[in-house]
Order: structure tokens, then C-alpha cells, then sequence
């Protein structure tokens, strides 16, 4: 049995690089080995013991690589070929998939859906910050990269460019509408992008770092709020005259921005929430108008699956947006605990660092 | 000056009958003899003093009448026509209107929104509880009644019937769902016909009250859960085969029933909020899949304007839908004291009452 | 190799039953022992020539039966299982399936869609007329049949209940809207039925043949037309009060129905079109309002997959609607054509008749 | 009663100035001062009699100028104020309007629509290519312009660039979609402009002018094709690899582009159709896949109001789009003549021409 190195997570504040073996392959699935991939916020909450995973999992769930093998049943891919996968792997034939809900997987044997039942890699099974994952339901989840685009330029596709993205889209942001953004780390940052895509005239971003509000603004931010030194509600009051935005997105996951997010919205607005909560919400009666409000409060999962993957790397092929500015930071899989150090810490400024075997 | 008899909201647990001026009209007005109106749970709201409006205030806004005259400006109109108005009254012409937030209507002077700033009659301008109410912007809101409807039966389309509609409308409910409504009252009963016009094939009612569960049956509610006796959640669970429901509405405006709406619902699901709340609400973490389950939760003010009101009333022409066993009371309008003693204290199994000058 | 009778297109005006291995079952596969299956108006055309398919291929897209053999990667399925499959079988993991145009299901090895390429029982692979019939991606397109339901009762469901719903659900049909539906066949009655089911106040149902009237009112039409006697738009006019329709639906495939079903449309409204046309179609001029009148003509071939299966036998355990009275004739497959001789020719009152092996 | 300058449609080829008595003003209107206008493609329809108006109108329906006199029932805008309307100018209360579709404006005493209605600036009463012009529905129409914006900025708002805008969302074009623009005239141009803002990866320009194709680059064509040079269904199917396009917008109102356009759509595509068009058009077959294509075809009239205008000069403001290279040509109204002759020959390059009195 041939050894690969992977991380890890033992316990709570320990994941480790250790050996595993390299995963086996069943009919529908793909091994891909791993070029580059990256640490996401999840895999922090992870490491913290706030989202709860089996000890001895391999975490990651942002692969770029090449196809090693592929099932004996999967159609439509050429081993040696360059793909990447989403974050998210919908199986295609469940019937959460079938009605559109791809990132609520439910199993094949229920009529039903799972909250979350999408999100497989590196949560119910083994992920990719490793030398190779393996990829269930491959022909739905595989996507080749065009040649024309580096790992780094496709690297935030698999979770953060989905979910920020879906922010935007879940928001029905529309030409012309004012949008604010609450926090920009790499998904806020990316929500700022997806706004800018969809048509958003005014897009505010609200943060405390700012080489965060900076970046922010190479995004599509026309306007930034510093909110440890303004009172948020009223800056964002004060810079639309009073009327409040058409959309606000929550990318932090926490109840003051959540708040924040409802109480900045004009009557009839949209709060797209792509937040991981950890404790319960609070909707404050007067933002929400006692119900009478029209308001709309929607949250998104990552959308994933390889139509998806194809789509965000036109995007990205078409030089509309350009991701580059978020990798601060280069690794070796070899480094990763020390990756996972400065990431969730916040060192150095950093906002999302490669990882490379 | 002529005089009229008026339900005036005096101070808290006091609205009486006392004689106002009959209004004036201005050019883009209409004066309605009122031939029947309702009471509203919104109405007990103002009653309790839950719900602010300034003391002398004519209360009542859902008007059924003939138009007594018309504003210079006016047109499409004829003094003596039988009409309806919606309880929301939308301008037609201010920025929330023209982006299709009419119940959100805000003022001509500014580009923005008001929150329900569309429910004017009985809130900030004189009501309908009266012999004659001023309707503004006639244009936009007047609707003229089929000759072969009845007054009772068109009674519920300003306010309960295009409120209950909603739920299912922006539950965006599709043939085959399964739905969930939260309280059988007049709106939660309306709730259910509307579940059933769009198509669901499955409608669970809960409430308390037997006579109102035997009600919703009759529109159109496939099974009932009494929540005095049943774990309303588990109930609702085992009848979906542990799936859950794909939209849940929630017509009470409690937190209970909040929680359960959401707690009910299947991952990517929606529940629509048709309630007036008192408190903050509480978002639980487990319900909302701590922000990754595609949830959406929208909550929505009845809709009004002519369009409105003529669509429902085509409803109630075609026999789709029958709204008369809610009428369950009749009282002239000198005894409304006496139809608000018993509405607010849901004596002798009152749903709606109908009130007439 | 073990045999089964199988009707089979042989050449323009010959199908005739003939002996045919039963299938092979790849990995993916499911072979289904049909108990119930019919004929529809795409098998006349195909059986006239119009509609093109290779000699030798069983026809028949109806499937309704027993589980009789699983490949060896299907999942959440039991053999002896009695269950259906839509007419059209998206693979679940195309680009074209996880953009949601599963009817259009694209070859695995492109990024791209195929036109009606997610048709394949009966068109480009072997069909259900007969003892055995063999289901590709049996996840994604199985579902089992609730034991209270009948084979003919869900035996609408695989096409004309799927596709006669699907006019519509594409035709954005509103609670209290008006829909005209032209032809009164098979799929035109169930878009009848599904207007009703989407809360059309008024649905005017257009046809020649006094019995297809008839059932037409069963199905929900509130006025029907004998275009043979009337001016069609004319008439429709003069029901609407000169207003027009919201929703027109097309379902018989000629130039007369689509142009009436444009002519009688009010501007803004939508055109549904589900026939299969055999030539070009013309746009008048006037009827189009020269590009200016908001207009919408969207076309929609059959959903299938396992999910819209269910879906559609939900709504036929709730009893939303009864679609037996569709089923006139009862044939053996060995008389199958004798069935097609009856069908072809519309002898008999015949709407659709019900073949058991 | 004083007299101002205006162009009239006197007959078939002549639209020439006169002096016409300056308007009254009822209580709903408002009277603006001229301050720049603009020719459209529609105002050469008129002036070559295809498309009928009443000898003796003023025509022009793009007006940017200064409110001269208010309405006495007019509220929310001060005499003065620099203010746009659109061309089309809805009245707000109309049954049409209530449910959207403020294009297609009826008459206030009918239940019903009018294909056009609510287009009346130069078409059913007189326009705006004078000194003066009067603005009915003043509150629902009139848009004060920030005053950071000059005249030219904002003069494509009423007519072209909502007209061009609304191409792309019609075609409900989405983030990464690959889109193909048939003809670049000011139509064109601004629908190219939109598909961008809506998030198009790829933007095919199509048309034979080289001035045009460079300027479709600049607003956002990633591709151009010359269609004199090139076999266009051919080219936009080598250029997206035999895929098709998701969205297709028709922005010249011929038979051939509009073919093209359908031809060029992949299964379940939009084709989006701005222009408008002097005869029947024809669906080809093939290019309809028979009807089972899934694909969808919307007509689109320019959408009005105020919160429009408010929104698309929200656009120009923010800097998104910038249409000052569209403004070819500057004229003084004495020389509306000569500039309708240049206009009507497309000499010397114009796309549009600004007009001052």
C-alpha cells in the first residue's frame, strides 16, 4: 500500500501532517493528484474543535491537480488531464440535486435532503491537503482547466469565488443596486467581486484591516467603512442619503454583523448571509419592521459541482475578475502546520495562502 | 359640516364609536360610502396599544363600499360604482412603488422606501370603520366589484385574503410541495387556500382550536396537528417521512411559532413570515444548519393597489376559492364596540366579523 | 439469450411487435419488467415518419414496473420494487443536467447540450413498449411507485402529466391569471389540469372534438371554444372583455394554434409552447406588436429525473388531480397494434389507451 | 399664447421644424425646458413612414432639461431642478402598471393593456425635440439628475441605454454567461454595455461597421465578428467551441439577425429581442429544435419611470458604463434638420447625436 502525505485533524488544535495511504478508487470516482490547494476558514473552525470531525480525517476541500485515475465507469475525462473540483462534490442524482439544492446532498436510499450533505471533502470524507484525494461522482465534479490558466489563477473557484459569488447571486443584486459588504476576509472579498459582476453601483465594505479595505476597493468597493472607528449603521445611512441598500451580504458569521447587515437594509432588501454562525441569531425587531418589512434573509452554501467550476473559470479565463491579490502567501505541503499557524492567526497579513506538494 | 359615525382610537383598550366629519376629497381622492367592512387582528393590536397610532385616529382598513364622489383628477371612475380598496394603499407613483415595493411605499419627496409605509388607512391616515372613508390616490387603488359578488364576499380581499395569498406567493410554493402553515387564523386560514391555489400537495395545518382545524380542512388543509396535544415538530417530521417540509409560513407573529416554521423545514427551504411581531426573534443555530443549509426566510406585507384586489376578486368569481365561512359574525357598525369585545376575546368561535353601517 | 416481444419500428407506417433480447444492464443501469406503459403522439410521428429514429429500435417512453435487475453501482434501490421513470432521462452529471436543463442533457465528454438530447427510451435507445426495458443512470431516474397508487394511476406521469404541467409552470402562470389552452389532447388536457393546479381563475380550453371539451371541463376549464364554430380569437377576446389572456399555451404542434395563441395573448403576457412542430413557424407581425409588446414564447420539452417523478406522484396521491379519465382503451402488448391502429387514427373517442405486457 | 421651436412629423420623409404653441400644463404634469435631446432609431421609423404617427406631432421621446412649471398636484420635485423622463412614461395607476408592465400602459378606464402604451412621448402625444415639452404623470416620471452629471452623461438613460440595459436582463444573463449581441447600433452598443454589467464572460459583437466593432470593444465585446466577412452562425459556434450561446440579444429588428440569433443559442438559451420590426418574422425549425428545445424568446419595450432613470443614472454616476463615446455629433434644434439627414444616412461615422436648443 503506497503512502502519500496528508493533514490531518487529531483533536481539537492539532492538525498534523502525517502519513496515510493513497485512497483507493471505486467506479465513479477520480484520484486526483494534488498541485495546489489552499486553508479556508472552515478548516480553522475544524481545527478549533467548532465543527466537529471524525479524528484522523484528511481535511481540505480545495483541489487543483491532475486526474491519476479514474473509475472504471467514469466518462469524459482522460487521466493525466488538469481539473479542478468544488469545494462542494453534489452527487447529481439524489433528489436534492435533482431539484437544484446540489449542496443539500441527501442520501440516495431517502427522498430527502442533508443541511450541508454536499460538503463532503474534508468533512465526511477524506479531503485535499494532500498528495491525492479522491473525488466521488466524478463526471459530475470534475472540471478540466483551461490551459490558458496557473493553479493560483483557479485556486479560489473550488470554495471562496463559489461562495462569494453566490452571496452576489442569492442576493439578487440587480444594475444599479447599492450593496454592502460586512467583513472582507477572503469570502467578503470575494462577495465584493461577485457584486461588482452582477451590476452594484455602490458597493460598501466594512472591515477593520485596512490592507483588507484596500484590496477591497481593487475589488469593486467604491466605499469602505473602518467599523472600529465609525458607528456602521449610520456611515452606511449617511452614504446612501438615508435610504439604506438594496442587498447586504454577512460574511463573517457573527451576530453584530448579521445586525448590522439587517438594520442597513432599506424595506423590501435582501440580506444574503454567507456566515458560519456558531451560536443562535438574533432578528432585532425594528430592523426586521415588526415582520411587516418585505425583507428577505437567505443563506447560501458554496454552490459546487462542475458546471459551476467551468463557469467561475470563464471568469476568471475572461479577466472580468482577478483573484491573484488574495494568495499573500506560499507553502509547501511539507509547512502546512506552519501554514495553519500564520493563517489562523492572521499574521502577516494574510489572506489565503497556497499549498503546494 | 356633515357628520358620521367612526370607530376612533382613543387611548389604549379604548376604540369608540364617535361622530367625525364626513372627509374631504381632495383631486386625487375618492370619498367611499362604506356598505361593509371587518375587524383585523392588526386592529386589536392598535386596541392593546401594541401597535402606536395617534389618539382620534378613524381605525379600519378594509373597505367595501360605493363612491360617493370623486376627485377632480380622478378618471376611470363613476360616482355610485361599488368598490373595493386594498388595507395597503400604494401611491403608484414614489420610488418603491415603481420598483415594485408598493406596501413599502415611501414618500414623494425622497428616493427611498418606508417601512409598511403602503398601510395607511387605519395607521396614519383615517380609516375605514366608519360610514365614509377618504381613499388617496384613487387611481391606483380603487377596484370596481363584479356585479355578481356580494359584499361578504369580497370582504377578505383588501387585507386577510391578499396577506394569506402572500404567504404562498413568496413561499414560492410549486405543484407537489409540501407546506406547513403556523396558527389557523384568518390569515393562516388564507394561508392554506393560497398553499392550495399554487398547486402543494400537502398541507399541514397546526392550531389549537378544533372548529379552526375543521376549517382548514375545508380550505384545503390535507392533515392537521392540534400543538396542545403533539410535539409539533416531530409530528410534522413523522408525517414527511423525516424529510420535512419545502415552505413552512408562520401566521401567528410569536417566536414559537418561528422556531418551529424553521425547525420543520428541509434544507433549502423557505419559510414565509406573514406574522406581526412583537419581540425580537431568535434564529436557532440548529434550525438554520448554522448558516449552510440554503434556508430563506422572507417575510412580506399584504399586498394592495387596483391590480391586487381585481385579481383576487377574479379568484373569488371563479368559485377557486371560498372565503364565506370565515364571516362568522354580523354587526351594524353602531355595535362595533360590541363586535370588538368579541373579536378580541375569540369568544363563540369567532373568525371574522362583518360590519356594516 | 433470452427473448422478449417488443414493438419495434421497422420502416415509415410499420411498427410492428417483433422478439428482441432483453437488455443487457451496464453498471449505471437498472432493467425494468414493465407492467404498464401507452403510446403517445411523438410515438404517431415517429411511426409516420416525421420524426426520425433507426429501423429497428423499440419504441415507447412510458415506463411503468418492476425493478427486475440493478447494475452493480446503483444505489437506494431493491429489486422487485414497482416503479416509473420520466420519458426523458438526464444523466444527472452533464454540464447541461447541472445547469438544470436536464431535457437537454449534453454527451459526458463536452461542455455543452444537446437539443431534446435528454429524450432517449424510444428515440436513441431502446424504449418501453415491451416486456423489459433497460434505464440508464437508474439514481438519478427511478422512482418508486407509492403503494397506494395504481400503474395507471401514475402512468400519466413519466410525459404528458410532466409536460402538460410543465406549460404551465413555464408559462409563469399566477394565482388569478387567465390561460387559453389550444388542442385539447392528451397533453393539452394536462395543461389544463396544471393550470388549474398553478390557480388560473379562468381557463379557456380550445378544441373541435365535443368529448375533448367535455373531459377538458373535468380537468378545470372554466369556458371551452369549438374553433370549428367560432372565431377562436375573437372569441377569446370577447371572454376576456377584450383584455386578452396572461398565459397562452400551445399543444398540438401547428402554425394556426401557435398563431392564435399569440394573437390572443394581452401584451406582457406569455406564450407556452409544448407542441412538436413539423414545420418553420411565423411570428405575426401584429400579434408580436412589432418587437414591442414585452412579449415571452417559451418552449419546454418534458422535465423528467427521479425527483419531477415523485413530485408528480405526490400530487396524484393527494388527489390535486384526477387524470383516469385520460385512460379510454386497455390493450395486451400483443395487440399493441392494434392500439396504435386505434390511436393513430383517433377512432373511438380514444385519448389515451393503456398497454400491459 | 407663446410660441417655441419644435420638430413635427409633417408627412412620409418630412420632419421639419416649426413653431408650435408652447404646452399647457393639467395638474399630474410638469412642463421642462429642453436643455438636450437626441434622435433615435424609432424617430427614423417615424420620419419614413413606418411607423404611423399623426401629422403635426412633435416627436423626440429623450428629453433632459430643467422643470419650467409644476402640475398643482405635483409634489416631491421644485421648478428649476435639472430633472430626465424616460421615453416611455408610465402613468403609475394603471392596472398595467400595478402588475409591472408600465411599457404596456392601458387606459385608465379598462382593465386591460395596450401593446406600446405606455410609450406616448412623440408617439401618441407630442415629444420632446423642442424648447419645451410637457411630462405627464410628472411624479412617476420626472428624475432629478445629480448635479455631478452633465447633460450628455445622462441623455442615453431614457431611451437607449434602458432599452439596451434591459437585453441583458430579459435575457436574464448571469455571472459567466457567454452572450452574442447582433448588431451595434446605439441598441446594440448599450446591450453589449449591459451584458458586461450582468457579469458576461464572453460578449460577441456583431455587426460590419469597423467604427462599431471597435467601440463594442470598449464597451465590453470580447469578440467581434464582421458579418460581411464571415458566416456569423458558423464563427459564433467555431468561437465557443460548437456550444452555442447562452444568451442571444436581436438588437436590429431584421429577419436575418433574428435568425442568427436563434440558430446561434444553445438548447435552453434566451434570445432576448430589442428590435423592432417592419414584418412577420419566421422560427426556423431547426433552429427551434422542433419545440423541444427549451429555448425562450422575450421582446422588450424600454423600461420608464423614475426609479429606472434614478437607477441607470445611479450606473453613469458610479462610472460603471461610460456611453460618451456614443455622442458622435452635436447640433443646435434650428439644425434638427440637417442632423435628421446625417442620422437617417449614418454619415460620418454617427452613432448619436446630442441636439440643444
Amino acid at each position: 500500500m503506497s503512502l502519500m502525505k496528508a493533514a490531518v485533524f487529531v483533536e481539537k488544535n492539532r492538525i498534523v501532517l502525517e502519513d496515510k495511504p493513497i485512497p483507493d478508487v471505486g467506479p465513479l470516482d477520480a484520484l486526483v493528484r494534488i498541485t495546489t490547494t489552499t486553508l479556508c476558514g472552515t478548516d480553522l473552525h475544524i481545527l478549533k474543535g467548532e465543527y466537529p470531525v471524525v479524528p484522523g480525517l484528511i481535511v481540505g476541500h480545495e483541489p487543483v491537480g491532475v486526474i491519476e485515475r479514474l473509475g472504471s465507469q467514469v466518462k469524459g475525462f482522460a487521466e493525466g488531464q488538469r481539473v479542478i473540483a468544488g469545494a462542494i462534490t453534489p452527487s447529481g442524482h439524489s433528489y436534492a440535486c435533482l431539484c437544484g439544492c446540489g449542496a443539500q446532498d441527501g442520501p440516495a436510499t431517502r427522498h430527502g435532503f442533508k443541511a450541508a450533505g454536499g460538503w463532503k471533502l474534508g468533512n465526511t470524507i477524506d479531503g485535499c491537503q494532500a498528495e491525492y484525494v479522491r473525488i466521488p461522482d466524478a463526471m459530475a465534479n470534475l472540471c478540466a482547466i483551461p490551459d490558458t490558466l496557473s493553479d493560483e489563477q483557479v485556486l479560489m473557484c473550488p470554495d471562496i469565488m463559489s461562495t462569494g459569488f453566490s452571496g452576489a447571486e442569492r442576493g439578487e443584486i440587480t444594475i444599479g443596486d447599492t450593496v454592502a459588504v460586512f467583513a472582507l476576509g477572503p469570502i467578503g472579498l470575494c462577495a465584493v467581486a461577485g457584486a461588482r459582476l452582477r451590476g452594484a453601483s455602490r458597493i460598501i465594505g466594512i472591515d477593520t484591516v485596512t490592507e483588507r479595505l484596500k484590496v477591497a476597493r481593487k475589488m469593486g468597493a467604491t466605499d469602505v467603512i473602518d467599523f472600529k472607528t465609525a458607528d456602521v449603521v449610520e456611515q452606511v445611512l449617511a452614504l446612501t442619503d438615508g435610504r439604506g441598500v438594496d442587498v447586504s451580504i454577512e460574511a463573517l458569521g457573527t451576530q453584530t454583523t448579521f445586525q448590522w447587515a439587517l438594520r442597513t437594509l432599506r424595506p423590501g432588501g435582501r440580506l444574503s448571509s454567507l456566515g458560519v454562525y456558531s451560536q443562535d441569531l438574533n432578528i432585532p425587531l425594528g430592523g426586521f419592521a415588526a415582520g411587516l418589512g418585505d425583507y428577505s434573509i437567505v443563506s447560501t452554501l458554496c454552490p459546487g459541482g462542475k458546471e459551476r467550476m467551468r463557469r467561475l473559470m470563464t471568469v476568471v479565463a475572461a479577466g472580468s475578475v482577478d483573484l491573484a491579490p488574495l494568495v499573500t502567501h506560499r507553502f509547501k505541503l511539507d509547512q502546512i502546520e506552519a501554514a495553519y499557524e500564520l493563517f489562523a492567526h492572521q499574521r502577516d497579513g494574510v489572506i489565503k495562502v497556497a499549498i503546494s506538494p
